[in-house]
Formats: C-alpha cells, structure tokens, sequence
C-alpha cells in the first residue's frame, strides 16, 4: 500500500555553532508552507516540565510565523491529534516519550494519520527516535519502561541521532560504532542510519533525501559502513529492513 | 532480615593503563581466597559469542589459580548456580544480559543464593549494572527487550559503571550527568552510584566499602552531587533507597 508519509526527522535540535533549531529552520518552513500549515502540534513528552519545554519551543518557532501550542494543553490529546495537520516531537528521554505516547493511546493514531497523508510529522532527536522502527539504537539511558521498544514506523528502519566517532581515548567503555554493531548482530536489527548532529532524513513518500548541514552513516550487518553526503537520496533504505 | 551477601561490582574490566582486570586481581583473588574458592561460574551473556569470551576471560584469571568453567558448557544453567560457590557476570549489553537471565529463570535464582550467603557474586560493567535494583543507569544501547528493567537487587540503590563527566564540547547530545539528573527526576528513583573506571564497590553483607584504583560519584535527588574516595565506607546507602 502507497504510503503519503511526509516527515522531518531530525538528528537534534541544537547544532555546534547554531541556535536553537537554526540549522534546520529553511527546511521546516517550506516543509510546512508547501502544505499551507501555520500551526504545530508541540509533543513535549522528552521532558518533564511541559509548560517550559513548550515554551521555550514556541520561542523560537513562532517568530516564523508558526504557532506552536502544546498537546497538553488539549482535555484529549487524541482529539489534538485529529484537529491538527502537522505535529512536532521533541528530544529529551526517548524512553520517557515511547511510554508517554503508548499511555496516551497515540502511537497508532499517528502511524496511521502520518502514513494516510493526514499529518505532517516533524522529529528531533527523540522525536526521530520514535519515528523509526523501534528505539533500539537510541543514545538515551532506559530511565522509563515503555510497554515495548517497537515505535511508530514511520520509516521502517533505525536511526542513531546525534551520531558522532569521536570518542575519549582514555576511557574504555564502548564506542558509538561498537554499541551500533551490538545492534546488528540481532536477529531482528534492521540497518541503522547514523545522523550527526546538524543532519535531517527528508521523507517525502517513498523518496527519503537527507537534508541540513552535516552528513550521515550508514551501518548494515556484515559490518558494512558508508558515509552519506548533504542531498543524497537515500530512498533505497525503504527496501533494506 | 539479615543479608549474608558478598560481592565485588566493578565498573569495568578494563582500565587506561592497566591489563584486562589487573586492577582488580587483587580483590578478586583474597575475595575468593577468604572463602576458599578456587572456581568461578562465568556468565557471558553480555556478549554473543559465549565460547569466545570465556576463553578470553579464562585466560586472564586461571593463571591467578582460579578455575573459570562458562555457564553455557552445563547442561542446565540452575544446576550451575546451585552447584558453584562464586560467579562472576561478564560485562557487554545490560539488555542483553537482563533478558537471558531472566529467560534462564536465574534472577531470583542468584538473588536468594546471594543474599542467604551460599554465592559470591563478582560482576562488571553490565554484570554491575544488574546486580542492582534495576538497570535503569546503564549506558547501552537498548538493543534487546528484557521483561522487566528490575534486576538482581544486590544492593537496593542504582550504579552507573564507566561514569566519566569528560565530554566532547562541539557535541550537543546530553552529558552524563543530565542523563543520570533525567533518571532521578523519576518518582521512583534511587541514588545513583557513579563508579570511575578502575573503582570496585565491595559489598560485605551490610559494610559497602569503595575500592579499586579510582573514586565514585554519588548523585542523589535534588541534584546532590558529592565525590567519593577510594576507602570511603559508604554503608549509609543501604539506607537511602
């Protein structure tokens, strides 16, 4: 079944030598304009302080002539769901989001909603977490126990955000890399897409491009390892899990 | 009720400057020598390859004259529990680990067996990680589902092995410290016990002393945040759960 999918998924939302969200700001604005949306779902589930984290996203969003507001402040955050076209999700604790979405009975209707072409979905960090096939390649510690690692699947594949190889010498524990390869010796590990930070995976139905100021890795089992440039289409991932 | 346990949780195997478990050889050893054992059950489950790393283990600890024998060479995992006098649990993938004790049934297995006196428990990054309460401070990828984040219960407070506060600038991604600050935000968070690499917690029933070769941090609710030595007794956390 063809998918209308449309997403931003972010590896993060702060970028080295780059304001909060500014790497990303041209590619969200015409991500939204094109679909003639001026108002955005916040999903401040990362964190604990819903009314800051909003705020501090509103912040910085609404002077582009976006209005943000926060599901929380909706009596039904399914309803918020249906009466919006476009959603983002923020980064913080991508275990604390996974189970806060399956409490509030979300996962699925977003699925559904993204992939009938209904709603936009923006992630960031987190966010993009949760948008992949499941969170097994998260950063996060496992500060909360979701029902289940498997996630929306908006992309039917894994992403490790804020990927980097730079690592302390001195210090022994496991490698960015090496944890990534633990992943893929499971049976069930689909290939990984590493985002370093300033990165965005563009989805726009079955053409995936990425997008933003810095490149990405790709991991697949065998060990195999690729660099992906700024505009690559990456639409083959879809054909990988 | 009186715990009779003994156990020695190390941050990790290895250690800048030092062969695989040379800074713990000596613990180890009058550890076991104390109680006359001359045989260690190792749990590799951390990792996939089981005969792999036995054998790499073994060929550290039987010259020290300790017999190292891999659970996964009996034919039943219980038996071996009840049939040696110490273990020792390998680091690798916390998750990993969780689930496959708990698929062997042998959590609350080596619970009783610790805690009524009849195991010496040595564990090990991810074999330190659960050893306590839960593993809700590992750093690992969570790249398999256990049932549960509960784990042993050794000790009834959370430890974070390999903890450094040594952070790459020009990334963005959270440092330890949020990570660990994310944790104790949790209602039901416990202290958490950062332990440098090359630092031991040695558990001895209700005496828990920290030794090794580097200190520990301890992080508590509201943000406390208070180094500790090596040599430091720091019973008083039996209490703090």
């Amino acid at each position: 079944m063809q998918s209308h999918r449309q997403a931003l998924l972010l590896s993060s939302s702060n970028c080295y030598g780059y304001s909060m969200l500014e790497f990303a700001k041209q590619e969200i604005c015409s991500f939204l304009e094109k679909n003639n949306v001026k108002k955005l779902l916040f999903i401040p589930y990362a964190q604990n302080d819903y009314n800051k984290y909003t705020a501090k996203v509103k912040e910085v969003i609404d002077p582009w002539g976006i209005e943000v507001i926060g599901i929380h402040t909706y009596k039904d955050a399914k309803a918020a769901i249906h009466d919006n076209k476009a959603m983002f999700v923020g980064g913080g604790n991508t275990f604390l989001l996974l189970k806060r979405l399956y409490e509030n009975n979300l996962v699925d209707l977003i699925r559904q909603n993204v992939h009938n072409g209904n709603l936009l979905y923006i992630g960031s960090s987190a966010g993009t977490n949760v948008a992949t096939k499941s969170i097994h390649t998260t950063n996060d510690m496992p500060i909360a126990y979701p029902p289940t690692f498997d996630a929306i699947n908006i992309v039917p594949f894994n992403i490790n955000p804020h990927y980097t190889e730079i690592e302390n010498e001195s210090h022994k524990g496991e490698t960015r890399d090496q944890r990534i390869n633990e992943y893929l010796e499971q049976e069930y590990a689909s290939p990984v897409l590493g985002l370093r930070e300033g990165s965005i995976l563009k989805v726009d139905k079955n053409k995936l491009v990425l997008k933003g100021v810095a490149g990405a890795v790709l991991f697949e089992k065998s060990l195999k390892k690729t660099e992906i440039a700024v505009n690559t289409d990456v639409s083959f991932l879809l054909n990988k899990q």
